[in-house]
């Protein structure tokens, strides 16, 4: 059992309902990591006696910070057709939502497939050397990150940078076997692009985000524990919220997810 | 009243739900175009008393096709903030789920801001012949489209084209001042992605769309009924399933949406 596998067990109880815990291993600053969340979610889907297929789309929003400590996931498949299904979930603690969710099941099946948004030609991951560890927030240290582009800026200077992309090479620290659950997690490594772009560290936190998962579980297990290549990049800032836009490829380049998000920022 | 005011149109009921039909002026092939039911979604939301700010982000997920008729809208705010709200809505027909969906709204302040996605440099709308009337399906004589690149393949002959690309210029028809309900349905006015990349025309139908509002209302009020520069392109298709994302700016080059779908396709 590895600190990812532990954080996302959840028990079912006698209601269909599953009892979940935060997890001081993916703490970030205020709150559980928001990857850790959304893989909560979504396990609570891959739990469900009814589930039909694998997960297709996910989108997360989170309502409040959670606090340490048990909550309840209520997942309810609202439609179930021949091949597809579309779930509800929501997260809830001392009977408040603190995370509402909707996920879409498939069964897939073989198609024409091609992979339009190209993985950038980059070094191999063996050609870099790991972030060494942060002692920042726990989540950060659950991840081998080996950076390409667009670090967290080393001053915090206000300058304006040209842009907001991210790139890097990530896995679990532990390495461990990818399934739709660590992927999801995975899709919420980028820290806030408002810092990179602007080299000032304001307050910032996602409220919402959405995964489209191209990879079906065989593909996900022939990825394996290797690296993936993930890009972040925002696409606007207004009005005290800001979009960011990613990817994650295999080392192969076989585009796994797509993601987005929004996240509010101050100033 | 225009074709548009009257598809959004809904009646508060005593129970707090509201009534909407489906709109004959904006049918598709099968059921209502997507673009307007995500605009009933969110029209529900706008009309609820407990409304706290203006729409920031949106997913709705389509369960079923609707049924031409009447419909019942479910807009539940399930976690106020004290510039936040968190919002479920469910569309239902004969006490079945059609529909789901999220929204977050808040109240908004002006902060830095930016468009790190620029307008491309394109030909201004005037020196563009909008495209005829196309007689195929009704919800797209509902908008004035001027294609600049990408449009349906002349010809389905199968031919894989280099990119799934479409850009164009597109407002309300009859011309209508944006709001936020109108920006949701234009999100939706690009055709499958799929057809464009391949020539072919596979059955193809959205699951589930999200859109991040950057404009506020003050924004879309400046922009009035002046075309908007639109441009939708895939990341990645397999298995049954492709992405699109896409950029709604208006013609100064201000970025009032992003939005994100998956689709279903077949073959």
């Amino acid at each position: 059992m590895t600190p990812f596998d532990n954080a996302v067990a959840l028990q079912p109880r006698p209601d269909g309902t599953q009892t979940g815990h935060t997890s001081p291993a993916y703490a970030n600053m205020v709150g559980p990591f928001g990857g850790i969340t959304a893989a909560q979610v979504v396990q609570s889907v891959l739990n469900h006696p009814q589930l039909l297929g694998e997960p297709v789309s996910l989108t997360v929003n989170y309502c409040a910070a959670l606090a340490d400590g048990a909550f309840t996931a209520v997942a309810r498949p609202v439609r179930t057709n021949r091949s597809t299904q579309h779930w509800t979930v929501e997260l809830q603690q001392q009977g408040e939502v603190v995370v509402t969710a909707t996920v879409f099941t498939a069964l897939r099946r073989e198609t024409w497939r091609h992979d339009e948004h190209r993985m950038p030609d980059v070094p191999e991951p063996e050609t870099l050397t790991p972030i060494p560890p942060q002692n920042r927030v726990a989540w950060l240290d659950r991840y081998e990150m080996r950076l390409l582009q667009g670090g967290i800026p080393q001053k915090w200077d206000g300058s304006e940078l040209a842009d907001s992309v991210t790139r890097l090479w990530v896995r679990d620290q532990p390495p461990r076997a990818l399934d739709h659950a660590s992927l999801t997690a995975l899709c919420d490594v980028f820290f806030p692009r408002v810092w990179r772009r602007r080299a000032t560290p304001v307050p910032a936190g996602t409220v919402s985000m959405t995964i489209y998962y191209h990879a079906d579980g065989a593909l996900l297990r022939e990825t394996g524990d290797e690296p993936l290549l993930g890009q972040a990049q925002a696409q606007g800032f207004r009005g005290g919220y800001f979009d960011q836009t990613a990817q994650l490829w295999n080392r192969h380049g076989e585009l796994l997810a797509t993601t987005h998000q929004v996240v509010y920022y101050k100033e």
